[in-house]
């Protein structure tokens, strides 16, 4: 049923190649969004987080146009199993960096609001987990690019360490509201700032789990989700 | 390209058909394990927790059988870009409920470290928000299969209610965690747990807004976002 001609191939190819830059563009602004937000954190500049909202209604918009794209395609070239399959993969990256753009917008809006308060104490663990999942973000899209097994398994691996952080500061961040309720405030935007960090450590592995699965054909062992360990992290205080 | 005889016609129609009912099938069991979840927390019943979160890998399988079918259909039928739009919207969907499951699934795991918490107190807004959610959810999907656009805008409506809720418990939760640090622990269970509700809210109208654009090719008109109202929450403390 589906054409095979040269013709016909190419625009497939084509194609999917615009697809593929529409997620490398998504991929390259998230990641400059989530770097963009944790400046707002940390140098107080309350003027970058109106661009960083600004800036997201063009991944939504990208979003839309790769959907758009791949509807067409699947349309016009009615391709094979194998295609498909890399077709539907791109969509469902698509909506993860769709999700990614507004996880460092809430952090980019919660900065904001920390920036005013004069118990927010900068949080060291903080900036180290924005590179740590910008760094996961990025290398999930290479691999997804390159098919590289070895580098989306390294993804899938560093999440651990984004968990780990987050238990960390999920436990300091307690104490500290312990402390004086006058911290309580801060503490909670820091730790909701935390866990868009943690979520899009997440979004960046189950990006790494996609490219495992389509070269591989098999499932990487379950892992730990973030929350598991969070609760972990707060039933030591609530027996 | 595309074949067009009856046969193939009907045998598109029992494809559509069949990712329908898996939509229900979902849609049913994330109701239900909302529900589950709040009773967890009202009636402090732990071994109901690890019913909730072995019935959540249904839900996931269901979502994987949903795929697989979407993708059989696709390259075995080829249909046409009207057909292809509702195959894709099932695909959003499932990937919509599968979110929602993981939702219950985590309130169903905070519900149990807070029943061990002498400290937490019961929170009449949180099972009313679950009551709400619950019955956006089945409404959005109940507008999803009769293509009810006046059902799918009430269900959008809706959200602000929840909005609402949230705001207000978030606000309550703060004055209870500044009374005592005994309260900060359990009180962020709490909020959590509502963040969860909040966001299976979120989902429920991301459904809805869907039904509302395949029917009329149009956007409803945007809404304020949970975190939105938050954060307008706590600015108010936090200045």
């Amino acid at each position: 049923m589906a054409e095979v001609s040269g013709h016909t191939v190419k625009a497939f190819d084509a194609d999917i190649n615009n697809m593929r830059t529409l997620i490398s563009q998504m991929g390259g602004l998230c990641e400059s969004q989530i770097k963009a937000s944790i400046e707002v954190l940390t140098r107080r500049d309350a003027a970058k987080a109106m661009d960083i909202i600004a800036i997201d209604e063009r991944i939504d918009a990208l979003e839309i146009e790769c959907e758009k794209l791949a509807v067409q395609t699947i349309a016009l070239r009615a391709p094979m199993a194998g295609d498909l399959r890399e077709i539907i993969a791109v969509l469902k990256i698509s909506s993860v960096l769709e999700r990614v753009g507004d996880y460092a917008k809430n952090i980019a809006k919660r900065a904001t609001v920390l920036s005013q308060n004069p118990h927010a104490q900068p949080v060291v663990i903080i900036p180290e987990m924005g590179t740590l999942v910008a760094k996961m973000l990025s290398d999930a899209l290479d691999a997804f690019v390159a098919r590289d097994v070895e580098l989306a398994k390294n993804v899938v691996a560093r999440d651990q360490v984004v968990d780990d952080y987050y238990a960390a500061l999920f436990r300091s961040l307690l104490t500290f509201m312990m402390e004086d309720p006058a911290h309580i405030t801060p503490s909670m935007h820091l730790l909701f700032v935390a866990k868009n960090l943690e979520r899009i450590g997440d979004k960046a592995t189950s990006i790494a789990e996609m490219v495992f699965f389509a070269a591989t054909g098999e499932q990487i062992l379950h892992r730990p989700k973030g929350d598991d360990v969070a609760l972990a992290a707060l039933s030591d205080r609530s027996s």
